[in-house]
């Protein structure tokens, strides 16, 4: 497997621009694919590097600066993604300021379709008081969804497979550590087929510490138009599921279905356990679009992502109309609850933790129908349970 | 009109370095006029992207970095602008911290001829208590004069007329926008015209949501010597005066004169409702040397900035010796004050505001009394109020 | 002397790489020595300048863009610094939230052999409640350390003697100043002589405002293995010495000697006066390994840097297993209990203040017996006092 890295700090190692395609490494494949890096410039995207992946298919963006994102897809004429206000990203870290607006700064980079929120935390921001040695206190805010996606990776490297099925990989490593601290090594591996409607990310992380360590973990995969429109559906097989508060819960009935764009409306949050599949362990969920022509999947293990957060924000279009699915290790609360919940990843001294997600985009009504009926087999395991109200353990208790 | 694009990132188009001057492009004006742009390197402005404008008589810059602020200018051998102590600047943004000091981290940056300060909020650092759904709290600190003069540009063009009187226009974009938030493009233009003494800065603040939003807005243009010296006076059709606070109201009775340099100093502020002419519904202001034979005018109208402050900051000559006039929507108060007293902007869904000013460089005696005989006339329509006391609704009652 | 200016933004003058060594200059020095500038990519070091002396005995690195901090030495086969959990440094202050964690932000850069704490404040962050003009509160936090180290140099120099003893100057200019704040330019010459086993920081900060000022000044020097291992220990000629807290304390009897890397172990502080040479005022203290062999030593005079904090962080070794040897004005406490206990410098307008350090690297069992003699005759003049609690005023009494 021809291997060319890109960036690799510890040796000096940095490629400007890179490209490859079949034809210039002579593959075999059938598909054009091809592999692009460049770095950007101007506005607040200045500095950030961008590589982009063609299957022939199927074409993503990753985004090393930002902690190896994935930015944006295309398939066909469908963009996979979403409209986020931020406008002129992918946004270089060194101008996003977590601690901005009490610790909702991290939304000042966020347009991506998939940002990982953690390690230390992820979840709403709160605050802690410290009260210092000579009996002085401060106050230290942990903000929106943590520190990952905001750091620049220190490796980088792209993998092409010389045997079918051909396999493009592109692979980065994000360290989130500091003395007296986590510190944790994220090895990414991102990795399509030429031809395929699909990407895999699998994400290996490594306690660098000599001592235990904890780690929070959430997907924040995002989806507009031309998947979420008004009718759309969110296809799961449940569990158990409850609104994360009052708000949500007077949606209760359709939570499932999706509300054309309203401006001002405010966002409504569903947390679930959902049922995995008896024969290999594992469960999928869906955005469908009304018609049932398109939608967009994700394929994951319980037993690695065992919460799930479905996130919808449907306001106006240019507010940022979309909707998040969030295969995570717990739900987006502040970290005392869930830790307190048993909800944090205990890492031993040395010790690792994979996740890994598939993420499917169909264009046909067939293979939609197909994966509904795959999620439909695996509900029928067993009754969900649907409660009302803001329940316990799930979130605070209404 | 010829337009050149230095930077659109929505096209992924940059331009690394840029001049045209009159010969160039074959203009057929008088003046030896020239536009370039280049990226700084080193120290803390390294990366920021500067534009100069010669007007072949007056000559200015502009940083798309910081938000397309103005950052000197100079007519003669006379200075336009201050002596800030940040010294290396202009700032990159990415080395400044807004939260930095309680919110005063704006500071880091601050070395322009004229930031603009807002849009979510400008004026004094605030607090806000907020409280998550779990019932904890966190504190959201907003920080001095706000965001918009650290965000990049993430578009500038250059435009130049071919047709007297051969306007060269530099125009920006600079979004202020993430999701639950103020979603605002300013579009500027920034115009000239060969020999002339003047430039104006027209500001366009569309607001991109399909809801209904607000801002703040203020211009705060800063000059130093040769300008202001001991004697100098800043001239102004007045309506309403009152004194910030109860330091200011001790000079009440000279706060249109200028002292010498004081080390240690403490800035004095002095907020106004000005009189417009019947004639145009324009306003003017000055700051003249004390010969009179040198002034600084800043044009405007009263119907887009109704609120001006002048900001006396007469401390030693390496510490900042400077005064700021400040045509704004609203005074440099919190905003939850100004907010109470309608000095908020609102903005419908997709509505628009619009700042227009012109800085005037006057290089003679007769120049000078002109001006001042010109706004004399203004300040005639009525007798101004001058509270002697910080008052109601400009400021805390003392 | 020759000299060679890679920035100066005063003059917008910016050298992208340089290298000179002894044959290019056609030096008569006996040493191949060198010194090589380049900018760093990729990582959270993207954007980092980078300069490497090697004196033909001795290599050591200096980081322009952090502040002139010194970044790894090595000597033979021996690393003169620490195996931060950082990483992937030097770090770019623009990926440097000095805010994040409550005021331990600076900890995101921290790797350096030496990094200076100062100027507004070093030591513990801490937080100051502030009461608005309308009466509103506001809290500010004044971070862990300051914000020199996070402050790009806007002038560098690299000057070579054409004498005897050849020397090697790389000197640097690094302003900590802003409006209604402190305006410190610190001038650093950083030298050596090929062949030898040193180098000395001298280090001159000037008040630049026309006002009085402060400052602290604390040099954070930091040796890991082969210097630190289990047996090595640190020698200092001591006048007193107090614990800094009760976990210190326990530890107190042997508080000269270093344990084995223990994962999870929580750092342990020692506050000293240090005991000067009667012959030259100057003083020194030393690292030295179990078997004695191998030594690093600082040299300085207390009339400079009165305060000495020995700092043992020994956790695992992945962790961060060091130790600091850190001369000050002062010991790091939060500010005002510093302040109030006299120990922060005041600066007359114009005023300067110098500090000046010599770094040795010993290499064999005759070098540190001579050091550790050396030490002893300095002891020798008088009876160190050893509080065996934490002890005013160097810090809260236990």
């Amino acid at each position: 497997m021809p291997s060319f890295t890109l960036t690799d700090v510890g040796r000096d190692l940095w490629v400007e621009n890179f490209a490859i395609d079949a034809a210039s490494v002579e593959s075999p494949s059938a598909h054009a694919w091809s592999v692009t890096k460049r770095a950007l410039r101007g506005g607040r995207r200045d500095g950030v590097d961008l590589i982009q992946v063609n299957n022939g298919v199927f074409t993503f963006s990753i985004v090393p600066t930002r902690g190896m994102g994935l930015w944006k897809g295309h398939l066909g004429g469908d963009r996979v993604g979403w409209d986020s206000p931020v406008g002129d990203g992918p946004v270089n870290p060194a101008f996003v300021n977590l601690m901005n607006w009490g610790g909702l700064g991290w939304l000042e980079g966020f347009d991506e379709l998939v940002a990982r929120c953690g390690l230390e935390n992820n979840g709403a921001p709160y605050e802690e008081k410290v009260t210092n040695p000579d009996g002085s206190e401060r106050h230290t805010t942990y903000g929106l969804h943590g520190k990952i996606a905001n750091i620049p990776a220190s490796f980088v490297a792209v993998h092409v497979g010389t045997e079918p099925p051909y396999e493009i990989v592109v692979e980065g490593h994000v360290e989130e550590s500091k003395l007296f601290a986590p510190q944790i090594r994220m090895t990414t591996r991102v990795s399509t087929t030429p031809g395929s409607n699909r990407l895999t990310v699998r994400d290996e992380f490594l306690n660098l510490k000599d001592a235990p360590g904890e780690m929070q973990l959430l997907y924040h995969w995002n989806f507009g138009p031309p998947y979420l429109e008004e009718g759309a559906r969110f296809v799961a097989p449940v569990k158990v599921m409850a609104p994360r508060d009052a708000w949500a819960a007077t949606a209760i009935d359709h939570y499932e279905t999706y509300r054309a764009p309203e401006p001002g409306f405010a966002e409504q949050c569903y947390f679930f356990e959902l049922q995995a599949s008896q024969a290999d362990g594992r469960t999928l969920t869906m955005l469908r679009n009304k018609a049932g022509d398109k939608g967009v999947v994700l394929r994951f293990s319980p037993a690695q992502l065992p919460a799930f957060t479905l996130w919808k924000c449907t306001g106006g279009l240019k507010e940022g109309y979309v909707t998040g699915l969030e295969p995570a290790t717990n739900y987006p609360n502040p970290k005392p609850f869930e830790k307190a919940r048993h909800r944090v990843v205990a890492l031993p001294a040395g010790g690792r933790y994979v996740a890994e997600m598939t993420l499917e985009v169909l264009s046909t009504g067939q293979a939609v129908a197909a994966v509904e009926a795959e999620i439909q087999a695996i509900q029928a395991q067993a009754t969900p349970t649907i409660h009302r109200k803001s329940t316990e353990p799930f979130g605070p208790q209404d």
